[in-house]
C-alpha cells in the first residue's frame, strides 16, 4: 500500500485535488494585505511542470542497469524527477513554483526490500554516485536536497515500496516495520492489530516511518508517544559499508547505544530500511479541551506546571496572543458567519478575556483513569494559573484539522506572500528570552525587507526541563524573481536563526538540520562533537555518498 | 566535602566500622549449610594488607612532577595503590582478600578541578601512561581494573577532589554538579535548594555523579526518575585531544545527539568532568507498600500492566519465589524471634498464600494526588492478577535497608561461601525465556563446580517494553586457592551470560560491561556498531590510553 504519487502535487503541498477553502475568500486577502499593511495582493501563480526545463540525466544506460538487476525499479520520467527535486520548505517551493529544478537527481531508484536497498547503495558507491535517500519527501530543511557533492552523479533511493508491517509483539508492546511506509498505512496497520505508534506529524500523511527517524521528527502527541528518538527501538540500514544493525533492549549499560545515533541521522550515514518501535494500546478514552489565558507567560506556567507534575498529556498547544488572534479571525473569515459569535464574543468580555489571549489545547489519551486523572489536574492548575475553561469545542475543531495547515501555502504563495515556519526548543529559563529575540529577529527583519511581517506563535512540545518553540511568519514576497524572493527569505530565517544560536535555542526541535541549518550546526555541537559526526561518517560511508551536504557534513 | 577513605574497606564493601550483624547468627551459617547441602562452613579471612605484597611503581619523580605542577595531588602510598586496585565485584575480591594485587596503578592522581583533569589527561598521555577514571570504585564489572594495555604504566584519576554542585535551576529542573561527588553529599546539596536527583543505586553512599552517567546506572526508583541516561542532559569530558562538551537541550532534531554517547562510556573515550541533569522537586508525599503473588508470572504480568498503563510509579520490584523465601527466612534469622511470626504465618495460609509466593514492593513518589492515584491503580491492578496486599510494613523495612545488601558479601566470604550478582533486561516477551535460561544455567553450573547452588531473582527495573531481571547466587567456594576460585566463578558467571546473549538479554542493565563482559559486548552490539566504537575512540582518544581493556576494546 503506497501513495500514488500522480495525485499529490509536486510543487506544493499534499494532494493536488485538496480543496485548499480560502482561496476564493475575498475577505482574507484584504484582511492580510491590512495586516501586511499592503495594496490588493497580486496573482503569482507557479509555472507548470510542462513550462519548467530539467536537465538530462548523466546516467547512460549501464549505470541504471545495474539497480534493476539488483531488485529495484528506475524512474526517469520528467515527473517522478521534478516529484523528486525538492522537500517541501519555502525555500524548495520558491524553486519549483519558478520552474528552477536544477540541481536535479539523475535517477530515481524504487528497492523493493532492504536487500536491495543495499545493493543500490553498494551499486551507487562503485559507480561514484551520491545517494539521497527519500520517503515521503516533506522535509522542510532542505534535507531531500540532491546535491552531488564530489561524486559524478546523483540518485535518489525511494523507499516508499518497502511499505510492509513486519511483526506486532503485543506483550512488549513493540512493532517493526520496513522504513518507507506512509503515516496513515502503518497507522492502519497498527490499528487493525488493536494498537498506535500515535506519531502524527503535521506531515503525517505524506511522510514515511524511516523520514520520521532520519529528521528525529515530533508528533503532535508527543508528550505521551515520545519523539522518534524516544519511541525508536532499534534500526537497520543499509550502509555504503555493508548492512548496519542496532540493539533493541527496554535499557542497557553495555556500552553507549549506537540506535540513538539512527535518529536524527538524515541519510548521512546510511539509509533506513526498518525499524522497531515502541506501541501503544489503542486509547479507550481521550479528552481534548481548550483553555484561554491572559498571557502567553501565565499559559506557558501552566503547561510547565503540568509537564513538571508529571501529569499524563498527549498534548499541551499554547498558542501566544498574535497566533490566537490571526487564528480566530481566519476561522471566522473562512467559515459561514454564526450568531454564536456576538454571544462567544460578549461572554468572554465579561469573563475578562475581552482583549489580547491565549489559547491552550490540552490532551489525554488512555484508558478512562488516566484521562480522568488527567483532565482533572490540567482543569486545576490551568484555573490556578487564571485560566478560561472553554470546552472541548475549539480543541475538537483544531484536532480535526491539524493536518490542514500546510495546505494554507500554496494559495498564500499563489497571492504574492512568502509564509514559512521554523521552530527551536530551550531549557524552562531560557524559554522567555528565546521566544522575545527570535520574534523581535522575524519582525525586524521582515520590516525591513518586506516592509512589514506577522509573527505567530506556540508552544507544541514540552518536557520536564524545557518546551520547543514553534514560529510562523508571513510578509510580502519581492516583485525582483526569484533571486530577490530567496535573498529576502535568506535574510529573514538568517536573523531568526543567529537569535536561536545566541540565546539557548537548538536550531531545530523537530524539523532536522538538513542543508537549510547546515551552516548553524558547528556552533551548536561544538568542534568535538562534530569531529565524532565526520569519523562517525567516515567509518560508515568513506567515500561520502550518503546525502552529501546536510547535517554540515 | 567528600568520604575520608580510610573509613573505608579495601578489600570488602562500604565502612569498615559496619556491623554487618549477621557473623555471630550461628543459626544463619546452618542454615546455609543446610540449603547448600554442606558440612560446616568453614572460616576463610581475607588477608590483611599488611601482608600483601604490592609491586612498586614503575614511574620516577620526573613522571609525577608534571601531574602536580599541573594542580593534582598525587597517591604514593600502599593504602592508595591498594584501594584503587580493583573495583568492588566478586572477581575484584576474590584477587584482594588473597593478597594479589597485580595489576596495580603506579599512582593515583587526584586534579582539583576540570581544567586539571584536562591537563593531567593530557599529560599521561604525553608520558605513555595509561588512565583509569575513578570515582567511588564501586564498580561490579572489573570497571576500574588497572591495566595498562600497550602502554609503559598505568595511573588512576580519582575525581573525588571535583565535589561542587555548580548550579540548580529551578525553572528548567536542571542541575549542574562536579563528576566527583559522591551520592549522599549531591542529594544533601541538592536537597537544600528544595531538588533532588532521585538516583539511589545500591552503592549510593559509596558511588559517584561521574561513575553513575559512565556506568549507565540505574537508580531503585528509575520509573519516575530515570535512567543515567535518561537524566542526563549534557556533560564535559577530559579527553586525549582536548576538551569534550555536549549539547543540553530538552530536545532537539538537529542531529544525532551526543551526549547519548557519554552515558556507558566508562571511561574509555574521556573522563567525565561536569554534568548537566534533570532534577525534580523534593516529593511531598510517598508511598511503598507490599502486595504477595501467588507466582512470579503473575507478578510479572501485574508489572507489565502497571507500566504499560502509564501509572506514575517510582519503583516496582517483584522477587520471585526463592527469593522471596530466602530473604524472609534471612530476616527471621538475623532478627530478634517475635510472637508476630506465627500469626502472620496464620493469616498467610488462611488466604491462600502459605507455600511458594511472591513479594512485590511497589512505591509512589510525588505530590499528593499523584500518589494517590498511582497508589489506587496499582492495588486495582495488583488484585486483578490475584495479590494480597500486605500493607506498607514490609516496603518500610526494605526501604530502611535498601543500601545494606553489599554488607552481606563479605562474612559470607569469610565462611567459605562463594556469592555474586548479575542484572540483564530484555523485551516482555523475552522474559519468561531469559528468566527460565538464566536461572538453569546458574543452578546447573553451581551444581557442576560447587555440589549445589543458590538462585535468587527479582525484576527491578520495568519499562513499556521490558524489564531487567537481577539474579544473586550464593555457592561454596573450592579449597584449591585463588586459581580454582577463579576457574568457579569463571564458569558460572560464563555459563550465566552465555544464557543471557541466547535468549534476548543484554550482558548488562545497569552494572556496565568493564573487563567482565567484554567478551559478549561484540555479539551484543554487533561488528558495525563495535567499528562505529573504535573510530569514536580513535577520534577522541587516538593513542588508546582512556581506560584499556574496558567494553570490548
Amino acid at each position: 500500500m503506497t501513495l500514488d504519487r500522480s495525485t499529490l502535487r509536486w510543487n506544493g503541498w499534499g494532494f493536488a485535488r485538496h480543496d485548499d477553502n480560502v482561496a476564493g475568500v475575498d475577505k482574507l486577502w484584504s484582511f492580510l494585505a491590512e495586516a501586511l499593511g499592503s495594496g490588493p495582493l497580486p496573482h503569482t501563480p507557479a509555472k507548470p511542470l510542462a513550462e519548467c526545463k530539467l536537465a538530462s540525466s548523466s546516467l547512460a544506460f549501464g549505470d541504471l542497469a545495474p539497480f534493476q538487476q539488483a531488485g529495484c525499479d528506475v524512474g526517469l520520467t520528467p515527473e517522478d524527477r521534478a516529484f523528486h527535486t525538492r522537500g517541501d520548505s519555502y525555500r524548495d517551493l520558491l524553486d519549483l513554483r519558478a520552474g528552477r529544478l536544477d540541481p536535479t537527481p539523475d535517477a530515481i531508484v524504487y528497492p523493493k526490500d532492504a536487500a536491495a536497498c543495499q545493493r543500490a547503495v553498494e551499486i551507487a558507491g562503485k559507480a561514484g554516485l551520491a545517494v539521497v535517500p527519500f520517503g515521503g519527501g516533506t522535509s522542510v530543511v532542505g534535507g531531500v536536497t540532491p546535491l552531488k557533492g564530489a561524486h559524478r552523479g546523483v540518485i535518489v533511493i525511494d523507499t516508499t515500496r518497502l511499505d510492509r508491517l513486519i511483526a506486532v509483539d503485543r506483550a512488549s508492546l513493540r512493532a517493526t516495520a520496513e522504513a518507507g511506509i506512509y503515516g496513515p498505512f502503518l497507522e492502519q496497520k497498527l490499528n487493525a492489530e488493536g494498537v498506535t505508534l500515535g506519531h502524527y506529524p503535521q506531515s503525517f500523511e505524506f511522510s514515511t516511518l524511516g523520514g520520521w527517524i532520519a529528521a528525529r521528527g515530533a508528533g503532535q502527541q508527543s508528550n505521551r508517544y515520545g519523539k522518534a528518538e524516544d519511541w525508536l527501538v532499534s534500526a537497520r540500514l543499509a550502509t555504503p559499508t555493508g548492512p548496519w544493525s542496532t540493539e533493541g533492549f527496554p535499557a542497557s549499560s553495555a556500552g553507549p547505544r549506537f540506535t540513538d545515533l539512527v535518529a536524527g541521522s538524515e541519510g548521512t550515514l546510511g539509509l533506513i530500511t526498518e525499524a522497531t518501535f515502541a506501541v501503544h494500546e489503542r486509547p479507550t478514552a481521550r479528552d481534548y479541551r481548550a483553555y484561554l489565558f491572559r498571557s502567553f507567560e501565565a499559559g506557558r506556567e501552566a503547561v510547565r506546571e503540568i509537564v513538571q507534575a508529571e501529569i499524563p498529556v498527549a498534548s499541551l498547544r499554547l498558542s501566544d496572543e498574535d497566533e490566537t488572534h490571526f487564528f480566530g479571525a481566519l476561522s471566522r473569515l473562512t467559515s459561514p458567519p454564526k450568531a454564536m459569535h456576538k454571544v462567544e464574543d460578549a461572554y468572554l468580555k465579561l469573563r475578562g478575556f475581552g482583549g489580547a489571549k491565549c489559547a491552550l489545547i490540552a490532551g489525554a489519551e488512555g484508558d478512562t483513569a488516566l484521562v480522568a486523572y488527567a483532565r482533572a489536574r490540567i482543569a486545576e492548575i490551568a484555573r490556578r494559573h487564571g485560566a478560561l475553561g472553554v470546552g472541548a469545542a475549539p480543541a475538537n475543531r483544531w484536532f480535526k484539522g491539524r493536518f490542514h495547515g500546510p495546505y494554507l501555502r500554496d494559495p498564500l504563495m499563489d497571492r504574492g506572500l512568502g509564509v514559512d515556519t521554523l521552530e527551536t526548543a530551550a531549557s524552562w529559563a531560557d524559554i522567555p528570552g528565546l521566544y522575545r529575540a527570535v520574534r523581535a529577529a522575524l519582525l525586524e527583519t521582515m520590516a525591513k525587507v518586506a516592509g512589514k511581517g506577522l509573527c505567530l506563535a506556540h508552544i507544541s512540545h514540552s518536557y520536564h526541563d524545557g518546551a520547543s518553540l514553534y514560529f510562523t511568519y508571513l510578509w510580502r514576497r519581492p516583485t525582483g524573481g526569484l533571486e530577490a524572493e530567496i535573498a529576502q527569505w535568506h535574510a529573514i530565517k538568517t536573523a531568526a536563526s543567529d537569535a536561536i544560536a545566541a540565546h539557548g535555542g537548538t536550531i531545530s526541535h523537530h524539523h532536522g538540520a538538513g542543508t537549510d541549518h547546515a551552516r548553524w550546526m558547528a556552533a551548536e555541537k561544538g568542534p568535538k562533537s562534530m569531529g565524532i559526526l565526520r569519523a562517525l561518517k567516515a567509518e560508515l560511508d568513506p567515500n561520502g555518498i550518503m546525502n552529501p551536504g546536510k547535517l554540515g557534513l
